[in-house]
């Protein structure tokens, strides 16, 4: 409502309002699913439904940018779940979030879907998170490996891939039905993948098999 | 044209032309994936839109005969696959058929995301597929176990379970990224559930790696 403009000023509410909405989107999708209304999300921040798309120009680009926070955050939680910082011990933690947070797990499992088509505007992000998500994980499972944590009797691209795939298909199977314990076969899944599971290993502990 | 009625006559007739569209629209999907028309369709058979309704009176309802005879046609395939009738045999050659398919592949994938949505009209299909699928492959599993083919020290319920969702999972990320070798990783995933992978088990000789 006034013209001066203090350097930075503008550029920063800016980012806090982009961060309000992010905020609201996020909570709103996780009580709601995605059916959540950007009239709901509006409201919650405290503006127009036509000043969210100033920040987000679609609901697609809010409900995506929604879906990075849950990556970021889910990877904080992992840390904070005293599981340690390597994907496969944040497993079992991320099969938990998924039942906890079933909102954000349903958003997930539509949009991924919706994006398989090449056509879709999704497309590209998720392909690019894929691609991340696996490269990062391949990196973690070989230090893992090295370590003696991981069975190494197969390439540590496969096992991050079959990782990323059992927790991609466990959420759909306890969308489809609530009363399968999850956690518990990611934590059978987790063992079958440690060292620990190899007798072989008590004998040779650097190299197994 | 007629109004002679022959005894059970009609009967086959109506059988016959059902199957005629159910397997239309099978090589529809097979091509064109979830885009596949009604008319498209309808055209293959020879008959008009409308009377495809006579049979099928949802197009979810014509989608999802489509996917049930994926399920059936995958299984025999396995069988005719020479890898068995065991369903761990079969991840392989299942995730060979996914990328041989990926229009039926991409059918599976964006049905089964919508269907998450308990208000979904295929939500109980899935839910109950998902059911059978796993006691059957939770009953296949527990005699592999008892056979020593598949190592027993976690609950068949959850392999056969993570057996599901890595199947689920690979052809997921298959489609978001095609160079993905998803059947080598499936090939992995199997080689660490086989009692083969252990090496406390070469005592028994009737099952090679």
């Amino acid at each position: 409502m006034t013209n001066q403009r203090k350097p930075r000023g503008p550029y920063r509410k800016s980012a806090e309002r982009r961060e309000q909405i992010l905020q609201a989107a996020y909570e709103a999708v996780d009580e709601h699913g995605e059916r959540a209304s950007l009239q709901d999300i509006a409201d919650r921040v405290g503006v127009t439904q036509p000043a969210l798309t100033y920040y987000f120009p679609t609901r697609d680009a809010l409900l995506l940018a929604v879906l990075e926070r849950r990556d970021v955050l889910g990877k904080e939680l992992a840390k904070d779940s005293g599981a340690g910082t390597h994907t496969i011990d944040a497993v079992v933690a991320t099969t938990r979030h998924t039942t906890e947070h079933p909102g954000l797990a349903k958003l997930y499992v539509t949009l991924s879907a919706a994006a398989t088509d090449p056509a879709s505007p999704a497309h590209r992000y998720f392909a690019e998170r894929y691609r991340g998500l696996a490269a990062e994980t391949t990196r973690d499972v070989e230090a893992q490996q090295r370590a003696g944590a991981v069975r190494d009797d197969e390439p540590a691209a496969h096992v991050a891939r079959m990782l990323l795939a059992v927790l991609d298909g466990l959420q759909i199977q306890w969308m489809h039905d609530p009363s399968v314990d999850i956690a518990a076969i990611a934590e059978s899944f987790t063992r079958v993948l440690t060292a620990a599971a190899d007798p072989a290993r008590e004998a040779t502990p650097d190299r197994p098999v």
